[in-house]
């Protein structure tokens, strides 16, 4: 360290990140040094914006501007079709697919007994509601493919399969682009068990 | 995008900066959203403290403080051995190695044509300077090792070599800890021409 207050302190906050170990906050430090003003501002404004004024839709759980998040907001989604996410950040990812038309929700997490998260951690409730309510035609389950994922989405599997509703799990196989050589063995294990019939 | 404002312009402007991808931005967000307030807004002075209170120093132009930096401020480093590197940024290199008791020169980057960046647009004045004045005993080229920085420690060098001073070049080689199957064809070339007597 170099003893300059205010770069010492920049670099030790940026480095708090994920992701960004010491030699990244340093460039990061430069950088922003390098920036005009008005830019440098503003980032910092947004920071704070961000924490300050962003809320959790009350509907799906997802990240919002208001109440209601623009999806749940939106007339043209159908609210009949219920992708369930562990995080609101999943909403993003399957949003910039561009095809999915349906509604969201989020569990908060996913069950890790390891990390104490059980069921009565996740945001579940308005699962049942809706299915009680015969609200949902199609639940699909788009947990993560791992082990915590693929627990959670089977104990959602449980909890919603006697009421009269489709549940469906986004497929797992070999990525699009991706090579076999490169894929691990349940993954191909996996792309088989799936396989479907060409057209 | 979901069109949360907050959300999409934080996104945005962490999207700005160097090394930071669309995926690693939103995941920042995610984070920044999840911290408490304190440490957002600790994160955001930095920032802007950082812009704000950096200066350069007047002496060897790496960052500071105030007027002087430490290095060049501190009595007991040695001001005639003089480590020329190209950004403030490769004073923090040397320095966490630990062992450098010398001062720095900042040229503030390095020759390369075809950036539009000759001699005079690197801090060149003052090297002349100390030699004219015979202020230096050891003048240690520490630019990097890749042909800009080679075309510039040999400017240097022939900028300075009719003085009374001792020109040297920092060592290139294989890297502590490297393997030789990794290494590139020059980088061994230079290990073996720069080879030296075991002891």
């Amino acid at each position: 360290m170099l003893k300059i207050k205010s770069f010492d302190k920049c670099v030790f906050e940026l480095g708090k990140l994920p992701g960004i170990g010491r030699k990244t906050a340093l460039r990061l430090a430069m950088y922003i040094m390098k920036m005009n003003e008005r830019d440098v501002k503003e980032l910092a404004d947004s920071i704070v914006d961000l924490k300050q004024n962003i809320k959790f839709c009350k509907e799906c759980g997802g990240l919002s501007d208001g109440e209601l998040c623009s999806i749940c907001a939106d007339s043209y989604r159908d609210k009949r079709v219920v992708c369930v996410v562990e995080e609101p950040k999943d909403i993003f990812i399957i949003e910039s697919s561009g095809r999915y038309k349906g509604v969201y929700h989020v569990l908060g997490g996913k069950i890790a007994p390891l990390d104490g998260i059980g069921p009565d951690e996740l945001n579940l409730q308005r699962l049942i509601d809706l299915a009680c309510e015969n609200k949902v035609d199609e639940v699909i389950i788009a947990t993560n493919p791992d082990i915590e994922g693929e627990t959670t989405a089977t104990y959602v599997y449980k909890l919603l399969k006697d009421f009269d509703v489709k549940m469906t799990r986004i497929a797992s196989g070999v990525p699009t682009g991706g090579l076999l050589e490169f894929s691990d063995d349940i993954t191909i294990l996996k792309a088989i068990e799936n396989r479907r019939e060409m057209y």
